[in-house]
């Protein structure tokens, strides 16, 4: 029992050293050596706590997903109207840029585009994000009457495009003016729509 | 003069050979030997003609960008309504899948992410993309009174993302079926919203 404890806290460290290691020095920065030398581990633990440097890339970016997307969760599922919903997820997409996350997913998937045996494994890890946006989307759309318009699905997909597009686009200009703009945009509409989607979820 | 075009038709050919190693061999691929050798001449021509790599890369970006951005304006300019705007559009961005356009764009972006020196030129090139959508989508957007809430620029900006976004999940899954999603979802947005935006703008 204590030895599992101490498993986890080793590969947890593991895990968290490599999260650094790709927002401090990028995909391509990102060895086994480098990961050893932020963390302050002998390099050989990673490959016995992950297999491969492939798998330890892939529980990182599984953290730092899973991490955000339960963030997301409990701030969406705590405001009342859509108008709220979209002021909660600017507020945490501007954390996600400001803490690095979003220089994880753009490396991660800049770095699989040139790796064919990591580019499936990254997209797959959308999808969570995906099932996420369209359960959220699903009851104003129904309420809207605009579903069989913009199914469900599709609207998350684009969500999910977009946001993909303004985390490479910020990645490579750091330049938050254009996030900021969309934002502001989404709120306006998010007013101007309320009363279709209706104003409470309570 | 004779020299002149004979120089034309040298850096053409180069710059179509650096395309088609782009389409083929992705980024990673793309070397002045793997180029020197798709197109048949002398690696030495490249740094005669275009400097460096870097400045090879870059023309090819600009050729096929200029190529694609001529066709949708041509396309758009002679559709009729918003919703054959949004049917030319969809055409053309199947032809730019299918072509490997959208392969070489994605590489390029992906390939800059890690290169400090090759991303700010890389999203410099989307600028005349967001001036072009920003055109296209201004009129329909004051006609329908929606250019405060949503201004053109940043629903140009918009587009643009979710563009980016879809070529790179294109790029990694190689399933075009999302995407159609979005186009089919479009063509009835745009049907639906048609009489608010104006039917016709001969």
């Amino acid at each position: 029992m204590i030895e599992a404890v101490a498993e986890q806290t080793t590969k947890d460290r593991i895990v968290e050293a490599c999260l650094e290691t790709l927002k401090e020095e990028g995909f391509a920065g990102t060895s086994a050596r480098a990961i050893a030398r932020r963390g302050g581990f002998n390099q050989a633990l990673i490959f016995y706590h992950f297999g491969t440097l492939n798998d330890l890339l892939l529980a990182a970016l599984d953290r730092t997903s899973e991490r955000r997307l339960s963030a997301y969760r409990a701030a969406l599922a705590a405001a009342e109207s859509v108008e709220e919903k979209v002021a909660s997820a600017t507020r945490l997409y501007r954390d996600d840029l400001a803490s690095g996350h979003v220089t994880v997913v753009s490396e991660m998937i800049a770095g699989s585009l040139s790796r064919p045996d990591l580019g499936p494994e990254v997209v797959a890890r959308m999808d969570p994000w995906i099932d996420f946006v369209e359960e959220s989307v699903r009851e104003p759309l129904d309420r809207a009457g605009l579903s069989s318009v913009l199914p469900p699905r599709t609207a998350a997909f684009m969500v999910v495009s977009l946001t993909l597009g303004v985390n490479l686009l910020w990645h490579l200009e750091r330049d938050q003016t254009k996030a900021e703009a969309l934002f502001e945009a989404a709120g306006r509409i998010a007013r101007m729509l309320a009363p279709a989607f209706g104003g409470s979820d309570g």
